[in-house]
């Protein structure tokens, strides 16, 4: 499987599809994107903070044992990290396969798995200024 | 839930997420792409047939009952009809939820039943010429 991971503390811009060579039937994308709603608290945005070298590593392992088990063709993860406003997008996935069923099963698989193994944190809940 | 359907005839240029007003946390796409390979035939392209007028009010009932029963925020459905070449989409959804669990069930089950349901058919296969 080709994969891509990358940490940005810019905004994400998603890329194009890699659907190219005829053998890619279905690409997924899901995005995570900042809420105004944290724990019961209104707020303006929320900072992420990286162990960065370590959660690349960790990102491309996982997508590594999760593309040898769903057979699929490529997975691009982007993660912003630092002060990430509501309505924008903190984790970024593109999955390609032969079929949708691979692809949804990766990403759904992966979103669970980023959580409790790789070293991304939600370090504060910025409030909304009156 | 905010739904957009449209048929089309023109190649699909996918919309920006609408993740807009802080309520959405997730959001998911999917792509259907034209493969090289069409019932072990090498090809060119897919031709796509609608009946148009009940294909749209098919999808757009389709996604209400899902759009009730997953409680997500929006959805909005492109299908594509004429020749498609290898490679281009057929069909694209994207769909805006709170949380992910909801927007990756309403975007596998409206795939599953779109194929059942809705009076979309691929007519034809181009083979690729020598």
């Amino acid at each position: 499987m080709n994969i891509l991971v990358e940490l940005t503390c810019e905004k994400i811009r998603r890329p194009e599809p890699a659907t190219d060579g005829g053998a890619v039937g279905a690409w997924v994308e899901f995005a995570g994107v900042v809420r105004a709603e944290e724990d019961g608290r209104i707020v303006a945005a929320l900072e992420y903070e990286a162990y960065d070298t370590m959660a690349e590593r960790v990102i491309r392992e996982l997508l590594e044992e999760l593309g040898a088990r769903h057979g699929c063709a490529s997975a691009h993860v982007i993660h912003r990290v630092g002060v990430i406003p509501v309505g924008e997008t903190a984790i970024w996935i593109g999955v390609g396969s032969g079929h949708r069923q691979e692809a949804l099963a990766l990403v759904a698989e992966f979103m669970d798995r980023l959580k409790q193994d790789v070293p991304i944190w939600k370090t504060r809940a910025i409030p909304t200024t009156q």
